[in-house]
């Protein structure tokens, strides 16, 4: 089952590689690429560089496409080119994640319009502004609704991945995964430790 | 303060994006860089592709000097041109932390001798095999010995980094950076969760 990851400048690195440690693992299962709009050499702040193929590159249906958040977030939600072929592949794909702020992007699709979402809870206020539509949740950790997972800040990407995992796979087996990288998981996506102010 | 990162194939995602969220975020302390031996493309069995300058190419002296595990460390514990490599680094860090197995990269060198040092849970009895003059803990979630650092399993690097930074700049510093990335610490440090059955 193919996953792919859709990275920009300026993307926060647990974001992206916390479900890619949970995915990446299981290689009787998954099999993951790193796109972005351009393809090439896609860099952040903490000093990561990724190679990249471009979105359009990507052939047949995805098991999961990946949107991760990060400052990054803030500049490509005015990305119309971005923004659409975020929308194509979406549909394409049998589950959507997004991390953090990364729903901020998928928000601007309009794909999540009536659907559950939540996002980083430090950056909340600014996720919300991005569509009055979506039915914003700032207690969950992770939320699930139809075939979109959006997870809060950095670290809660884990917890959703696992939490994908354990709809799938069942829960004893998430908990193995969990165990295996040594994952205090929160298992209750309701329940976030880090709950916003908004 | 600059920070190095050593990459070898199959190393472990979490093993070095777990720290890098936590230092890299510091922009305003910290500098990450990635090496390995010949420099180039470095890959994960995880689908991580990350390009590295050489650890020849490393000039003047590193704050921090980062070790990860992952499958590859079995095959580069007998790669005697990177454990001596590996041993010059940690001579002219000012830190070393390794993070999984990588602690049994370090205790090849034999810096580690005399030293307490702990690894992932799972692979506990294997990175023992490595050493029998290293005083190997299997309840910690990480250790700390003089400039050493090493910690537990995948995760276990996010609570050794966030523990690295409580030691230098206070709890509260500490627990801050834990909260912007919404990660709950375990602040113990010898108390693991995923206590080695060895």
């Amino acid at each position: 089952m193919n996953i792919a990851v859709v990275l920009f400048d300026d993307f926060e690195t647990l974001d992206v590689f916390g479900p890619v440690e949970v995915f990446g693992r299981l290689t009787d299962k998954y099999s993951i690429k790193f796109y972005s709009q351009h393809g090439g050499e896609i860099k952040n702040r903490h000093g990561v560089s990724i190679i990249t193929e471009r979105l359009d590159e990507i052939n047949g249906d995805l098991e999961i496409f990946i949107i991760p958040g990060g400052y990054g977030t803030r500049k490509e939600v005015y990305n119309i080119m971005l923004i659409d072929k975020i929308k194509e592949l979406s549909l394409c794909s049998k589950f959507v994640m997004t991390v953090c702020t990364g729903s901020a992007l998928l928000a601007r699709t309009g794909l999540l319009d009536g659907k559950q979402a939540t996002s980083n809870k430090r950056a909340f206020a600014w996720a919300k502004t991005n569509s009055e539509k979506v039915i914003w949740d700032n207690k969950a950790r992770w939320t699930t609704d139809e075939k979109y997972y959006t997870s809060s800040g950095v670290s809660a990407g884990i917890d959703m991945s696992l939490g994908f995992l354990s709809d799938r796979f069942g829960i004893e087996f998430a908990r193995q995964v969990a165990d295996e990288i040594e994952y205090i998981w929160t298992e209750d996506k309701d329940n976030d430790t880090f709950t916003a102010q908004v």
